[in-house]
């Protein structure tokens, strides 16, 4: 998501200049990118002593850790945040921009799905705007331009349906990880994949629409279209569907947050391929079948529990996915392990960040307590 | 279509009131209407001595003529006018309403068509909004809500295709009347049905889109779209297109013309029915064949051109349907007359009313003269 936030500044030099970078890990990339985009302060999260040390001699002035995410995050002369960090390590950086007042361009699933009363609480006491770059959410954040939000009937997100929308269901219990990382139509790192599989990405994209867009559960709706072109819709309560299109691309949702109200022409940038009616000739439609992806019923089930279901929910896929990309478990394994933990959860109500971060790790160490049934 | 607006009516009667109506020869329909919606004001346009008798008789107060529809169109009391005429009589009524300062909600396709540098420059001149019926069209104004119109790239028209879509080129210079009445997705008055075979219709709703959304013919494409749950899109200057769907009506187009901005709930109303993704599985899109559809190349050119070739257009089409009705010439020959007619036009720029008219009235009549050869 970075790299794609990078190419947009590179076409758009004139619109966009780029004043903090941080990074996870990838620290030659790093190096690279901030010679070509000269920010004023570079940071390296640095997950392990060895990219620790690493990022020490090729960065001098890199600021490593929470610290330099931190500091990237809330920037004096920023006025947006693109929020990309993957798992939970983006909430505090998050929350630090919104009282800082940025913008928050947010690519971090967890960030919403664990913390959402916090993050929309501080958002709203703050004055600050948070803009969807999820292809699913940016299309209903595009359906509702001009529109009030007391005239959605529904939103309805779409779903490629994975690698396995057709896949026989007695075939599906023991499906194998490269079976499980082939998605049809968009290229990610692999823990969203498998989670695409699962379509865990979709309860989770659930249960960020309810709070980026203020919506009940029983008012969000999840509709198969294996060709994700069409990435969400609204439906209004007269009756009226708008819908968002295009060919998949995360430039075109990253683009929209940095632009937003305007649009910019790409037309001459070759970042954003266009889609021609004639060619896409076909879309199709079809129910979710749950029962081929229990997971995304555990998680919009965690959604409507809340507290600090939805923190567990994501500590123990987070580990039960891990497990599966390690051959430990099987990939039924995945669903089993959640609802176990799930299970043996005790939530509190309206959780902190601590708390939220706490039921998160519990929820990780419970799920290798559950794998060891498939050890044996 | 005035039908439909008085459903609405009938629907919300604490939301709208009709003060004043008019229809064109229906006076038993029309008498029904004015007893149970108690308008102010009733006026039939009476087009034939009958008529005008009847409506003297069970309408004694009804003012008649084009005096009639001029009343009812700038009535005091009256916020918006659904002007839902056919042919070129709403153009003088529109006008009118628009000097009066009422919004127009317009169904009427000639007016734009026809008059649409008058028109607009009327509507700008008095700070009016003239406010799409038509289902593409108002497709296309809520994809716009919320956008600026600099940021557009093209407008994409769907078209059904029509009943002759995929019926041998062949076959098709020839097919009856029965055949070209049979429209696969929505059922119309019999004029506009064969424009909709002939995608004369597309072609006129091209012109219209060029005037009420002020952009180049260029900048406008048409794709065939056999199923009518996508009723029109647009392209953004980033890649991002914007579509709008509903099950085929025409409930859904006027009532967003009543609201605007705001959008009501027609949940129990019965008036608009629901659209189920997984009940709609598949939308088909194809490109437009021009030289299956030669009616809508000759609108589009005539358009194109401008002056007073777009009132030549409708004159001659309505005289040469009328004549493929009678089964006074062939399918094929609708095409053959326009042309004909549009080759013998001497167009001048910028007309008036009056001369607007003029081209029309010759247009019919040289319709018939070019006719002469399919008598025989």
């Amino acid at each position: 998501m970075g790299r794609q936030t990078l190419d947009i500044v590179r076409s758009f030099p004139e619109q966009f200049k780029v004043v903090a970078l941080a990074a996870r890990s990838n620290v030659d990339l790093l190096v690279e990118q901030a010679k070509e985009f000269g920010p004023d302060l570079v940071a390296c999260f640095a997950d392990s002593p060895e990219v620790e040390r690493k990022a020490r001699e090729a960065l001098p002035k890199a600021l490593l850790g929470e610290r330099g995410l931190l500091a990237v995050a809330t920037h004096a002369d920023a006025d947006i945040l693109v929020a990309a960090t993957s798992g939970q390590d983006g909430l505090r950086p998050t929350l630090a921009a919104i009282s800082a007042g940025k913008t928050i361009a947010l690519a971090n699933k967890e960030t919403l799905v664990m913390a959402g009363h916090v993050v929309t609480e501080a958002a709203r006491r703050h004055g600050v705007a948070i803009l969807p770059v999820d292809s699913e959410h940016s299309a209903i954040w595009q359906c509702l331009h001009g529109e009030e939000n007391n005239s959605i009937r529904r939103l309805i997100l779409t779903a490629s349906g994975g690698p396995f929308r057709t896949t026989p269901l007695e075939q599906l219990r023991d499906v194998s990880v490269e079976q499980a990382m082939a998605h049809p139509t968009w290229r990610m790192g692999p823990k969203i994949t498998i989670d695409s599989a699962t379509l865990m990405n979709k309860g989770l994209e659930v249960i960020e629409a309810h709070w980026l867009f203020d919506m009940p559960y029983e008012q969000i709706d999840v509709v198969v279209h294996p060709e994700s072109i069409i990435h969400s819709m609204v439906e209004f309560c007269d009756g009226s569907i708008k819908m968002q299109a295009s060919l998949p691309t995360m430039h075109l949702p990253i683009l929209h947050t940095l632009t937003y109200p305007e649009r910019l022409d790409t037309s001459d940038k070759n970042l954003i391929k266009e889609l021609n009616w004639p060619t896409v000739a076909r879309l199709n439609f079809e129910e979710l079948n749950l029962e081929r992806f229990p997971c995304f019923k555990l998680a919009i089930e965690a959604g409507k529990r809340g507290g600090t279901y939805p923190s567990v929910l994501v500590g123990a896929d987070e580990e039960a996915v891990a497990m599966f990309m390690e051959g430990k478990i099987p990939y039924r394994g995945i669903a089993e392990i959640l609802e176990a933990v799930l299970e043996r959860h005790d939530s509190i109500s309206q959780p902190d960040s601590a708390a939220i971060v706490g039921a998160c790790a519990w929820a990780r160490s419970e799920a290798r307590v559950c794998s060891a049934k498939y050890l044996g």
